[in-house]
């Protein structure tokens, strides 16, 4: 599978086309416009997600509520496009036009791709960076992730993600019942968190931040149940499972680190308490005792539930000013903006889910039987049984 | 640039083939035994690396030290092949062999690839996946990643790694006048460490966990100058540079997580301490005060120096029994086995290096021109230039 | 650069998504929209091509006529789409609506995917496939083919298309005093040819062939001038110019063959007058005296014009009865239909010329420096000044 | 699956990495072998062919005569290479041997890369050029092929070529009763001919071109038999199967065209005659009753014998002298030279053979689940059946 995304953030639209979904896989609207809806929700997030409502429109691949096994394409409308047609218009301007639409923006953001994208495309006016660079570009991603946890779903295999980290508040509770627990308890919280006093204590840190001026990030992690054992290998480094994870989450606007299971804990303990051992059941097969790995060992799956965790920076857009430097005059600023999300970490939660169930989705595709999604269907479960019976 | 390796850790060699490098750029053989020799150093290594003295030997794309454009190819042969060409040989056993050669490996090793192996390609005999999910393929990644060390190094970029942690003894030193001095000291350390006195106490719990038949992990970071601004693209996540690196260390084997920057920290930090401050120079043009986001913003150099870390978990090949199930049999039994290395991490620091160097050279000739060597040159000057004067 | 696309023949629009065009390159939509009325041109075509006057909405990867770098996205809807909404729509059925639309197709088409691309996909209803496969999707290829057209005239490369064979009438006419002179012609023949007379005898094949109720296909030529030496490479097998080519011109819809210079005459011919000698003059540099091998050799391109010709069959679908069988009652019928095009090779040349456009645009941009199109022009013609002194 | 290929005419060696190939599959070195000794037959070969007798040795991912599901890695040494150190040296020249190795080659040869290759990639000296661009690379092409026509043959798809035309003389017959029948007559004759007669021809005409000084070309074709319908997809452009083979075809060096089924003469001939209608019997399931279009419609194998023909040039290199320039002094001269062959299109057929046997094995693997190779087995046997029940 492979997808390809388009759109600026104040463009008519946001548009992915998805290549290599099964034929006969079920997918409606309503399977995406959820997730949407999800990514728009979170405390500490501007003006902007009132304005927008997202929704999708299917204009390929799909008919009468099945994939037709052609490239699928969603499109997420930008409500306030009207506004920013002489702004962001496809056409030449008019030389009338030119005077009002001359803005140029020549002051780059620090912590934003606006200087180093100016530097690359020549782009004297930022805007054609920004408008690009901007994290509005994760709302198809997540359209394209949803057709994919769709697709995980079907197969018995579920994706969830809860913020564990905001500001330097750690979540204190890390286990839970079922993923159908986790899911609903952090469905609930307005920053995602499965600790209902660390969430209260986040929220306090966003309030705080956003009254200084300034903003704060933090970790999720992503949590797959169901996945078969043998997923990814080991043959060939470009081929490892936790690689093409480890590149995704990183690929999302702000992240800046991502770990697998204990992660970073791994430098501190000895091998013996970072090791799963390993077990046997006559009806399960092959476990593990423990899960420190996250459910990935030598590039593969292992059964075992995956745990991917991402951190996220701050958002760079604050009031409280950074220095900057105008490329036209070549003299330094204070870059403070008006308004702003203060915190984007539980829609950044939203899309690390969305995200990574495309890169396992993609990795099934790719290695099972998957013209029609049956067909696929019946692949999986013959491997589970390979290996429930190996 | 792609490259392609193979080889079996007791099979006859390991070889790489390496496509896409300019015509015309210098490349000869101690190029590269340089960087394979850097990989076997290191305190905590077992015995293998003393059998094995790995050298290259260039059988394709290289003439009179240039290279002529065609794939490149390297071999480093296995010395001890000899003692193994029955157990690994290509031909069909003869019954007679059959019987002496017999000795199946039913026993997965709880933490490496054994199992996960075996349950996807159908090995019943596990020598089949322990002989290639081996962390001997690493020697081919550093040959291939020492050509990339060269091409950058020609053009003013240097590579350098050192450890920062091993078994919870964190370096204090982070500092360094230029990374040659970094380079030097390093390399005289035995653990490449900065900090001589954390060194030391490295070794120490080396030597610990050796005694207590356990192993131990830790972290690496790499180190790059002299990038230009804007490689690497925020136009399409899949072309994202820091997404690259990422995936990239994570495909390193035992490699768990990875960070840029002040990475995992930026979740405990305000957007204020966390982004950095642009400002102009007429000689240097754009750079930064401080380097918190490790040279890398929305995907892209900053033309900071690329400053990235990951944490390699414990050698799981342990004396102290993990416990296991043989696959034929299905009893449980303790994993444990006679000699090992008890710590790779300066090892793999060099691979770290090595693997680093391979994205950024492979991410520079993608985005230059790059048919002839001295054209590459001149192309990135340019850019240089182009971001200096911007 | 890379595309993906996406639409049925009766859904919403077709889409397409290019990505990897430099910034700064001026590209409007009057530029697609004239590559698309190009190809709803041509004597022999049915209805449809009156009902739809394709036009390309972009929405996404220009701004004020100028490329930014980002992905490109272009829409060209389907006027007929008001018609088909039940038929192919993406919402699943309501009860009433199933009776309704439920007239499935189970007779596969001869010479259509239809049959093949149930069996694979597992459509019983064969809509599935046909509004997929259909040529109606070639329309958004030449609009990313006129992206790169565009591309290459700006680099002073241009390429042109026509029609040399249709129903075994062919023209005897093949020699043109420029490649603008050869466009004015053919754009005002009917059925793109040079030679007038063998034109008039095509449209007298066309009309013989309607009444016969039959259908003729024909052979079609690309030609290129102003591509500089040394495109594409010799190194690997997979980077050669031509078998790039011969890839994109075989996967036109109907395309059976493809020969570049004097192709299959090469069976027949001694090598002494197959072989292009080579000559030199200070001021053009090296050049061939002839272009029999129509401008690649070595897997590159040597300077010259690229030719390079496709055959087209007939359209399969016609109105002489060809015999099939009906899917569900396993009875055969014989497929005829009421109203179709009895010739698209017109139509066929200008999608030709443009599916090579991208080919050569796509192999430009990958080879030389192009983050900004400014630069790209400067980098491409340092290699033709190269060349030139070489 | 995916391969690279490294390796110069008078290097030590050639090789190449197959990476992909499923777990479990039978491949011992003759299999290679036998395929490498087929490409050294053939009328009107030099003496290049008498010195190399190629043998394959197999360094990477087999084991005891079975697949490990690990990169294989196949060498074929060049045995005069001892005669080529000092020219083909790796390390830099000695001052004393600069002057014996100095004769540089600055004399292009119409026909071949000399000239295109060193205005691409710098070199004044086209051994640079030549040494890569030879036929000789095709050598572990073959032997790529040769795995992947093992891997079919498991499959029971039988792959086989035979020349159907050399220097204007053309096969009389081309019907045979089984492909069992082709391979063995055709392998019996020295032009790999079906018809003894036109065989005899042929030799004729290679003789004739000899005595001139000159060389001739041919026409090869390449039939499968056993492919199961519906691989390659008409969904998205670049996924087509016939797209992919005439790619493949023309990375043969010396091939200008590729056509399929009755190809280029679907111009001249009304749809009626050239479409293929399709039949249904209980046993058989789906079938065409004739095969004009060569097995690949929409872009997808229809189950009928895949038919595929390729153009090669005759050999550039020619006792007749043909006119050319010296790069240093810019004199025109004439290149000619001692001996060559004459004909290489009997030779050229067992390339194509394996090359098109790649690109199906590809496919397959690529589509089917294949990661062990009884499963693979399995599920192209599933598909079989599920279009014969369709």
């Amino acid at each position: 599978m492979r997808y390809l995304t388009s759109g600026e953030s104040h463009g008519p639209q946001l548009t992915t086309i998805i290549e290599g979904l099964p034929a006969g896989m079920p997918l409606i609207d309503s399977d995406i416009n959820e997730e949407l809806a999800r990514r728009q929700k979170g405390y500490g997030r501007g003006r902007r997600m009132q304005i927008e409502k997202d929704t999708v429109q299917i204009t390929a691949g799909i008919r009468h509520g099945y994939t037709l096994g052609s490239p699928v394409a969603l499109v997420v409308e930008n409500n306030d496009w009207k506004h920013w047609t002489k702004i962001m218009g496809q056409d030449p301007l008019s030389p009338e036009d030119e005077g009002e639409v001359k803005r140029k923006i020549s002051r780059p953001r620090p912590g934003h791709a606006d200087l180093n994208g100016a530097l690359k495309y020549g782009h004297r006016d930022m805007r054609n960076v920004l408008e690009r660079s901007s994290a509005r570009e994760t709302t198809v991603r997540v359209a394209a992730g949803a057709a994919a946890k769709k697709l995980l779903s079907e197969l018995g295999i579920e994706v969830a993600a809860h913020v564990i980290e905001i500001g330097g508040v750690v979540s204190g509770k890390r286990d839970y019942s079922s993923l159908k627990e986790l899911k609903e308890v952090t469905e609930e919280s307005p920053v995602r968190c499965l600790d209902q006093d660390a969430g209260q204590k986040m929220m306090d840190a966003i309030d705080s931040a956003k009254e200084n001026g300034d903003s704060i990030g933090g970790v999720v992690e992503v949590i797959v149940e169901g996945m078969p054992p043998g997923v990814g290998s080991y043959v060939h480094y470009d081929r490892k499972l936790d690689s093409k994870l480890a590149g995704a989450m990183v690929s999302i606007n702000a992240f800046k680190g991502v770990e697998f299971g204990i992660g970073f804990e791994a430098a501190r303990k000895p091998g013996s308490e970072v090791h799963d051992e390993i077990t046997w059941d006559p009806d399960k097969g092959y476990y593990r005792k423990t899960n420190r790995l996250g459910g990935l060992e030598g590039g593969m799956t292992t059964g075992m539930p995956i745990v991917v965790r991402g951190v996220m920076k701050p958002i760079p857009t604050l009031y409280k000013p950074l220095q900057s430097v105008d490329i036209e005059t070549k003299e330094p600023f204070s870059a403070s903006i008006e308004r702003s999300d203060s915190c984007a970490v539980p829609a950044a939660a939203v899309v690390a889910e969305n995200v990574i169930a495309w890169e396992l989705a993609s990795a099934i595709v790719d290695q099972f039987y998957s013209d029609r999604f049956e067909a696929l269907k019946a692949s999986v479960e013959q491997q589970r049984k390979f290996a429930r019976e190996f």
